[in-house]
């Protein structure tokens, strides 16, 4: 894994934050740099850019090396960059920028190709594909929505390709049968054991000959700078050959023999062509290279040796060639910024869900949730047909009615409010300017969300209500130091799943707020603000509609768990609970010490005691080793090791 | 309608041939020439290209100014310029050139986008679209794949809007509601009397604000010049202000009075603006044009009148808005090379047939032609369900078995033998080298392809084989000097129907032959060449899938009828014969002058009966109000009038 050396991601607040360091701002500014700087500083930007719309969305925070009084346009070189990243003119639809004293934000939702555009977008953003094509005289990179029809295109073409047990599919694709490189004209000369210096060939450049040559005295660099985009471009179209050493004007030049000997030229052709990455759809898997053959021509003048024409024939090849590993970034909070290699990215480009290829699952299960128009890191949800739709599912657990803000559950809320006296006051207080929406109290979200329950925590209080971004309250007892970081952690945690399990495709930043029961007024700990930096308004729920979405997203996020059917398709689905084993999970956990989960076959019952064991983990830490359980479940006993 | 002025459509050849005049071919030549010059050039030939590649393919001549003996490569600006009018770098999929002596030739395919791509190109191409929007501090020019997303989003906008009983759908997109221009900033300034010199501006460029400021004193051209592309990019996002006079640095600057006056530079605004075209999807119908207002004011410069600013408040709008007419040409052999109107263009690129539409289509007939991947001309082909596909047609009515040329329909050639001694041994020394297809005698194909018959034709024969174009073989008695001007009329009007109607969308040229039975030595009358341009040999078809392919096209162009459905579904689809229909008019007209079409009702009689007069008038030179007929049936009274 190649992580960004110079983007770091930063703790501060309840978003994934890239800290793109010192960056100037502004058309007037950006055009006075020095080019190269502008260059390396619209690169980061971008990769940081990439790197969120691929990992759910986020901030990009810079501090500005300008001083501006005013709002500021962030520059013609930085829009023009993120506008290619997203394949559209349609900026407002991901970024939106905003200038605070000398920092200077870009905040990014995450990527999603929306359905009206026919889906023909990729899955991810990159800024490069690495993958070239001929077109006539020309190498030409794809950009990334040609590099997706191109993948989709060879991936359909070996599907359809027949095998005969298990043979490995035939290699050349039909188009290239009729046009072999033994055909080509240029054959002859691949042949020749010598040529004269200043001859002039017979054919011109075409679709699969390239003539290159050069003036440097640094040949091994050269070739190795140029060779892997040819070899890519051949690859990918119908083969051809490339000669170094030709001039435009087809007339044969070669290196000079004083700046490069025979061995080391067809050593480096050859070292670098084994160096370029190759994706394969078919059964070849990873063995098979790009195929090709390097000779190297003596080329004479007046009856002395002057140098050597190096041409290297290039066969057409049955899936994807790259010169390099694609240019493609994501970002982790443990991991960091770091860059996707050729098969993560290939999969993720590609990735279309089992709905295609399997007629089973569609007779028995319904797509809550497909690939089609969500962020990149979602799965497929289904639910068993029959059962209760995501949508049915948020009407029940989570309705939302105008002009109402509820609470729920709401025997928690009761519980809770004759636990402790001043808790009611202290939340009223704080949701008075809310007029319609929800309030969901869970004694802790963390062990919904998988990760350690911390003990001090009352309760934790998701607030979903019209006009306001979504804010989590975790109420504490005593004030306490790591109250803030529980509740940015859990935050970000439900953000991050709610884009990237629950396919939320909306803008959304869970704000945090820690409330204390026992200190008299309840400043927070972050000085009186949600969040460090201001979200622009576009980050609140405007309408019941959007409410509703992020609803309906929270319950893909706590009712899905792994489909056994992943196994069966090879690619990773999730179910959804039905209400009912979502209610059992979320109330009998804390009351009893003993559950004995009983039903008929098929009902659930492992499924439930899967969940159950991983809410034990979370919430009395248990180490994996630690537990002791007695199962006769293989596929429970698997998980919870 | 707008013609080419340089553009010549030629005669010479059964292809549609656009004529370009002079051209430098080559890289290095092209290099050196005058760069304005280089760009008309380039211009031309994009032009010429975009027309045939709507219009069903064809071939582009040209004469070389520059000499070269070997084969040549095009030049690199003019490869990309066709590379962006396909949308793609796969140029060889719709281009092929060759070079004869000092003619150089560019072979163009017909327009279509390949289902494998996800349809998501527009069904046809274009040199520019016209369309702009804003994204972020820029204007930008859709390219024709954006300007086909924007109208596709646009179309589904209107369709799913609701209307309440013939009211105008509401006009506001969904996404302005919260933006509106008046709680813009810059609304503050707009509404200003006077403003003062230097005074800077305390909002910067954005999504709805742009400043544009300039020195020249032909205030007039200029904004003339600038203004329409501002207009669409705002119209067509979320609206916005132009501000002419406001330097980047944001400072007010105005025009000077000494340059322009008042009424003169408000007039200027208006005027060009209400040339802007628009289109809408909408029930506005064009009567409904741009929303903007113009305000100028005066500029102070230490107490006296500087000069004017203006400031042109653009609405957002519900449909389409143009800087001028989209970019994108057609030809005909009668019109020549001609520009589409807005209103052409609009229809033809988000063309996509009834589909989607209409249920009881998908209910009882089954579609055999979709739009999604034809060329640009074609309609939507049906059937009846439960009668024969096209598949089944070709089988039965021009089936190809390998290994074996056959004549069809065997009784015809059996007739025409009999009746002309000669005529079989003319014919097998002409198919001798072809071993696998079909000859498909006609009394005349022109009657068939409504064309006026030629009355010295014995008949027509058109070859179908392997590893040869389609030949079409017109059988004279004498010698006749018009003999090659009827055969290539027939064969140039059956390959605009087999890509146009038929759907056709591999490579083809129907090549001409007449032959005469009566001399002796059958020179053909072109000098012993099919064509007096060699096509490449792609042009032949390859094997018996091609053949098929070719033929059930065929079928589609002898087969179809205007369906009465059309009027009802308001778009034009085409149904299709059954088999024993079309063997009925194929056979029966010249043996008897009487003919009963009898029949259950709805068994096709009416269809027959309108078949059969178009024969009648074609076969008989009848002038439309020469034919007396009595029928009791509406719709075939009114087509043949
Ligand atoms: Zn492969
Ligand atoms: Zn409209």
């Amino acid at each position: 894994m190649e992580t960004h050396p110079s983007l770091a991601v930063k703790w501060s607040c309840p978003d994934l934050t890239i800290y793109a360091g010192e960056v100037t701002i502004g058309e007037e500014d950006r055009n006075k740099m020095d080019s190269k700087k502008r260059k390396l500083e619209k690169t980061r930007i971008t990769e940081a850019a990439c790197a969120l719309l691929n990992s759910g969305g986020g901030l990009i925070a810079m501090q500005m090396t300008n001083k501006s009084e005013h709002p500021v346009e962030m520059g013609q070189d930085l829009e023009k960059s993120l506008r290619e990243l997203i394949m559209s003119p349609n900026m407002q639809a991901f970024f939106e920028t905003k200038q605070q004293e000398d920092q200077f934000y870009i905040f990014v939702k995450s990527w999603s190709c929306r359905p009206e555009d026919g889906s023909t977008k990729p899955r991810i953003c990159s800024l490069g594909s690495s993958l070239y094509c001929r077109s006539i005289t020309s190498k030409v990179a794809m950009d990334s929505r040609e590099a997706f029809e191109f993948l989709k295109d060879k991936k359909a073409c070996i599907k359809y390709r027949p095998t005969d047990d298990g043979a490995p599919p035939a290699k050349i694709p039909r188009a290239m049968c009729q046009n072999s490189l033994e055909s080509n004209p240029a054959f002859e000369i691949f042949q020749s054991k010598k040529l004269e210096y200043g001859q002039c060939l017979l054919f011109s450049e075409s679709t699969s000959i390239e003539f290159k040559q050069f003036s440097t005295k640094h040949v091994q660099a050269y070739m190795k700078n140029i060779i892997p985009e040819y070899i890519s471009a051949f690859a990918n179209t119908q083969g051809g050959y490339l000669f170094i050493g030709v001039d435009d004007k087809r007339i044969i030049l070669g290196c000079p023999k004083d700046n490069v000997d025979r061995d080391s030229l067809k050593t480096v052709a050859n070292e670098t062509i084994s160096k370029v990455p190759v994706f394969h759809f078919c059964s070849s898997k990873d063995k098979d290279k790009v195929s090709y053959e390097t000779r190297v021509i003596d080329v004479f003048q007046e009856g002395n040796l002057y140098g050597y024409l190096c041409v290297i024939k290039v066969e057409p090849f049955c899936c994807a060639v790259f010169s390099e590993a694609p240019i493609s970034w994501m970002v982790d909070k443990e991991k960091g910024v770091y860059r996707l290699n050729t098969e993560e990215w290939v999969r993720m480009m590609v990735d279309f869900g089992p709905e295609a290829s399997s007629k089973d699952l569609s007779k028995d299960f319904e797509c809550q949730l497909s690939l089609c128009n969500s962020p990149p890191h979602c799965r497929p949800v289904y639910s068993k047909k029959g059962l209760q739709h995501k949508v049915d599912l948020q009407q029940r657990l989570f309705q939302v009615s105008p002009d109402c803000l509820k609470y729920t559950p709401e025997s928690l809320w009761k519980e809770l409010c004759s636990q402790h006296k001043r808790l009611k006051g202290l939340v009223k207080q704080q949701i008075r300017s809310f007029s319609c929406g929800l309030l969901i109290l869970y004694r802790s979200w963390a062990v919904d969300l998988n990760l350690k329950e911390k003990q001090e925590v009352i309760c934790d209080a998701l607030l979903i209500a019209q006009n306001s971004p979504p804010i989590l309250y975790t109420i504490l007892g005593e004030q306490d130091e790591q109250g803030q970081d529980y509740c940015n952690h859990t935050a970000f945690t439900l953000k991050q799943k709610l884009v990237n399990t629950g396919g939320y495709t909306g803008r959304v930043c869970v704000m945090t707020k820690v409330l204390c029961l026992s200190s008299q007024n309840n400043i927070e700990t972050n000085g009186g603000s949600v969040s460090p930096i201001n979200y622009p308004s576009s980050y609140n729920l405007a309408n019941i509609q959007e409410m509703q979405d992020l609803l309906q997203a929270l319950v893909i996020v706590l009712l899905n768990f792994r489909s056994f059917l992943s196994d069966q398709l090879g690619c990773e689905i999730l179910n959804l609970l039905t209400a009912q084993q979502y209610e059992i999970l979320s109330k009998s956990l804390r009351k009893t010490r003993e559950l004995f989960v009983h039903g008929l076959p098929g009902s659930g019952k492992t499924i439930i005691a899967m969940k159950i064991m991983e809410k034990i983990r979370n919430t009395f830490h248990c180490e994996t080793d630690s537990i002791l359980y007695i199962c006769e479940n293989q596929p429970l006993r698997d998980f919870i090791r």
